[in-house]
């Protein structure tokens, strides 16, 4: 029984540039399934664990731009997808969630996995539709071919986000055995082109006047993807204008000391006092979320007069609760734009407040490189084995051009106070920074490029998704760093649970598991790193320092990179009261 | 700081028979976690995959029928729980689903773990209720006692059910160093009594009327919990009136020659034709999913002209597409009263349909020993290694008064076909089929009882769910028998996709994974039995007698059923092609 509407869905993703399927297997969901499979342009994975699939089709959606569809079966298998589909919501990355159903008449009939699937996501996708069950009248064609459309249309519209259409299917619905799937080349395509929102001219002069206006102007940058050309426009921008630019890791700032890139150093609020000459007047945003609380604590305390948010969406975002104007622009136009418009040299020469300006950014800059160097000499001085120095090492011991994605909750917030020094392409899952599908958002990058995909990240993350490892699609070029400390540190690096008696039992949840054989059984190839090796000394100062000596971190290290056809894990054993001991010198460091 | 209001909830949960709470570890919720981890009358798990947490908590609810709380922080979080939340839902399962949330102001502010949790889970709660931030009206509290008091009331209401409470909660909420929480011992109790829907004198004369009048009765039952007093009743009611009742596995139907229990193998569509004498006029079901599927083709095919369906719930039904009449009384209340109100003696004799009745009763139970004889003899004659007769040997190997979990797909159809001949209990999450936390259900079973709580379950299954075993409460009276046929067998039994080319890559999705290592991570101890055993034909024979001998098989169950303070797990390895062969000689059998 060949259900062509279903099969002409796989000719409009394959034709509309939807060419990656993830597919959970089921039932219900065959014919979608075997319409994507035999289909000659699209490429399938085959994933059990729905949570998974949906995280790593997540992953490759966020690493390419492209839309990515997930097909599941009927039922809870919808459910499952949840996490990455609310996920992907607030990180507006592209989804075509495809679930199988039964035909609507079954819903709540005591007849197997069959649940109220329509508008399942509720609120966390950009629309939702259900197409017809019977395509005898040929309105149906055009509206399914309609339905796909909008759908895919609508998950690359910026900002971009999962689309979910929901597909009651009725049996039969499997080919007989010699039974050819067709499709229909002539499925109707209907494009929606790209467009470019601009300003007036009298806005653009309203927006010139307050800048030049103001000599104390602080831009902020929260997550963005690699690569944005916007870096390129805000380093001549910030330079020529006096303005310092700050950004968190996950906005993907370059290695570059025109920015500052340790506030989350030296805006702790211990120096919140000597740093009021800091405040901004305006505050220009740009990208989505923030890691650094520091700096919204920061922010809060010493809150601008004004501030703008450059971004094309009609949400209200407020992260800093000082929010006055949105400028719903491109911000590379932004930018450009402003850049052009004012005459530097009249606007430097005229302007009174242009030393104010140049001192302004030079404080930042200032601060920045005191984090820097007070930072360096901390894990100069801090040669116990622990978490904090080990990721300040692999992050400067990363190669240049890889991929690297970190983990919620330590993973990031480590990562993000020592920063990158080499060109990596950064992603985290701060959309709505779930532990649920850190590993396999990082599987799903390193199906979308041959370059080295490192994960970073911790021991609870890491069980929780393991099954992320679950699956015959595991790519070679993925590269998993795993911090062992037995439970969820961060609990124990935060004020409020660390000083409760539950702590270990309720906050940390303590366990002794290892993941030498969620490796093994995966087939990836296992590394373990503790501090009773026995030359650990050694091995931390060549961690420490970079150095190359024939010792077990350097000779490990260069088999965790070597590319031979495996996907490698390196298990980091750590002490969770030790790292907690670290942590909290660092808050006191002067 | 104490937020008293939240500890309040604790007090409620307790004072109103809510003793179970099973946590996943967060920030936002850590109120509520040490509300109940403090509260002396409460007994808390902390499990960290809150997918596992739900289905956990799903299955003490299941076993206990009591309401079991479930805690989770903010943000994706909440969408891990709700494969257990829909599953409880159309199982009709008491949970309390607590979700901390942030104030709603942080919604979709790009500022972590927030997302629209109000109503997260649609129509899959009985109800939902958002509960207030802020405590300093005094209306508020009264707010929060009136809706937990409400929310438990209705999760106990028949039907019972999940209902979502939604909490949000404003920092700071951790308590300091030396604050003491204290419980409000004067909270207010709202209780709903019970009540027992009853039908009029006039209504019943109808009814009595129509039975009366109609020779061709069937009683089919689908999922009972175990242990109904529907069972004394449906016996007596069956003999004296010559109604033959038949119910599947999971009705908990005793093991009693009074009933048909072999339905599935006696309706093969191949011997419907001459099965078209068992067909009723009036059709009664009890209890909620059937899994025969033959069961449901038959009734299909030879529809009767009434169907009754016995259950208090204002769902209308309609499983087999044959309903006429809703019952909505209680089904102990309905057939004893059907049996008080006819006059045996007068029905029997004045009836001239009664030899008809007794002849039509004899017909099924004729056609059920029939299908035992026929099935035995197959099991004796099949020695090839395979999992339907060694589903078979087991379920005739299990202790008497143990529990027994089975999982979605194929060990719940298998043990369907089979039956129990020993006094078991029987769950299965048959509300929406999925897989995806067969093992966590058995988990918190076994949690709630000292009886032997077995596993039977296949390979997907455990994989998918394999996260049950991450937690530190595992109970020593688990016993997980585990089919590994290295990917969906199912897709192999059923006759769609088995014609598929892409059977082993799209729905089998072969893997060659063991559960060893997974049991080693878990502290369970393993067993494995495979058909390269040296000894195989003579633990085969062991296993088709139930002989005692001293073999690999007779020992390895032996000691599967010590109880010595550790889970076990016995993994048997079976051949998928080798299953589908012999499964299709079942299907061929005459």
């Amino acid at each position: 029984m060949i259900l062509q509407s279903i099969n002409n869905i796989a000719e409009l993703c394959a034709r509309k540039g939807v060419q990656n399927v993830v597919i959970s297997p089921g039932s219900r969901s065959a014919a979608l399934t075997l319409a994507f499979a035999r289909h000659g342009s699209i490429k399938t994975k085959v994933i059990p664990d729905e949570r998974v699939a949906g995280f790593v089709g997540m992953g490759m959606a966020q690493y390419s731009g492209q839309t990515v569809a997930l097909v599941c079966t009927s039922g809870s298998a919808a459910y499952n997808l949840a996490p990455a589909v609310v996920e992907a919501f607030f990180q507006e990355i592209p989804l075509l969630v495809l679930t199988a159903d039964r035909p609507k008449e079954w819903i709540h009939q005591q007849d197997g996995q069959t649940i109220y699937q329509n508008e399942l996501y509720g609120k966390h996708v950009k629309k939702s539709f259900e197409l017809p069950a019977d395509y005898a009248h040929p309105d149906t064609n055009w509206y399914i071919e309609r339905v796909l459309n909008e759908a895919i249309n609508l998950s690359q519209t910026y900002p971009k986000g999962p689309v979910h259409v929901n597909v009651p299917i009725r049996e039969p619905f499997y080919p007989t055995a010699n039974e050819k799937i067709t499709y229909d080349r002539n499925v109707r395509l209907v494009e929606r082109l790209a467009t470019q929102p601009t300003l007036s001219p009298e806005t653009w002069h309203r927006l010139q006047e307050e800048f030049e206006n103001t000599s104390r102007v602080l831009i902020a940058v929260g997550q963005l993807p690699p690569q944005s050309a916007l870096w390129k426009v805000l380093k001549e921008f910030s330079e020529e204008m006096g303005v310092p630019v700050l950004g968190d890791i996950i906005s993907n700032i370059p290695a570059d000391d025109a920015f500052v890139r340790h506030h989350d150093v030296c805006l702790r609020p211990k120096n919140h006092e000597q740093l009021a000459d800091l405040q901004p007047d305006l505050l220009i945003t740009v990208g989505d979320s923030f890691i650094s609380k520091n700096l919204k604590l920061f922010l809060r305390k010493f809150a601008p007069a004004r501030h703008w948010h450059i971004k094309p969406t009609e949400q209200l975002i407020d992260t800093f609760q000082t929010l006055s104007l949105q400028v719903p622009v491109e911000p590379v136009y932004f930018f450009q734009k402003l850049l052009e418009d004012i005459d530097y040299q009249q606007f430097v020469h005229q302007d009174d407040d242009s030393e104010e300006r140049t001192q302004y950014r030079e404080k930042w800059l200032q601060a920045d490189r005191n984090a820097q160097r007070k930072l360096a000499q901390f894990f100069r001085q801090e040669t116990r084995w622990n978490e904090f120095t080990l990721v300040d090492s692999l992050m400067r011991s990363l190669p240049e051009n890889s991929v690297l994605h970190l983990a919620n909750s330590m993973p990031v917030r480590y990562a993000n106070l020592v920063g990158t020094s080499t060109q990596v392409e950064v992603f985290a899952n701060r959309g709505t920074s779930g532990i649920d599908g850190c590993t396999s958002t990082a599987v799903g990058s390193a199906m979308m490029t041959d370059k080295l995909v490192f994960l970073l990240t911790g021991d609870v993350s890491f069980f929780y998704d393991r099954n992320a490892l679950w699956h015959p699609h595991l790519p070679e070029n993925l590269r998993i760093v795993l911090f062992n400390n037995n439970g969820g540190n961060i609990f124990r690096l935060i004020d409020g649970p660390s000083a409760q008696p539950e702590l270990e039992q309720y906050f940390e949840t303590r366990h002794h598991t290892s993941a030498r054989n969620a490796a093994e059984d995966a087939g990836v190839t296992y590394f373990a790193l503790d501090n009773n090796t026995n030359n650990h000394q050694d091995m931390m100062a060549a961690v420490l320092t970079g150095t190359v000596r024939e010792d077990a971190f350097e000779s490990i290290w260069k088999q965790f990179l070597v590319q031979n056809g495996k996907a490698k894990l390196l298990e980091i054993f750590t002490d969770p009261v030790m790292n907690g001991n670290v942590f909290e010198a660092y808050r006191k460091m002067s």
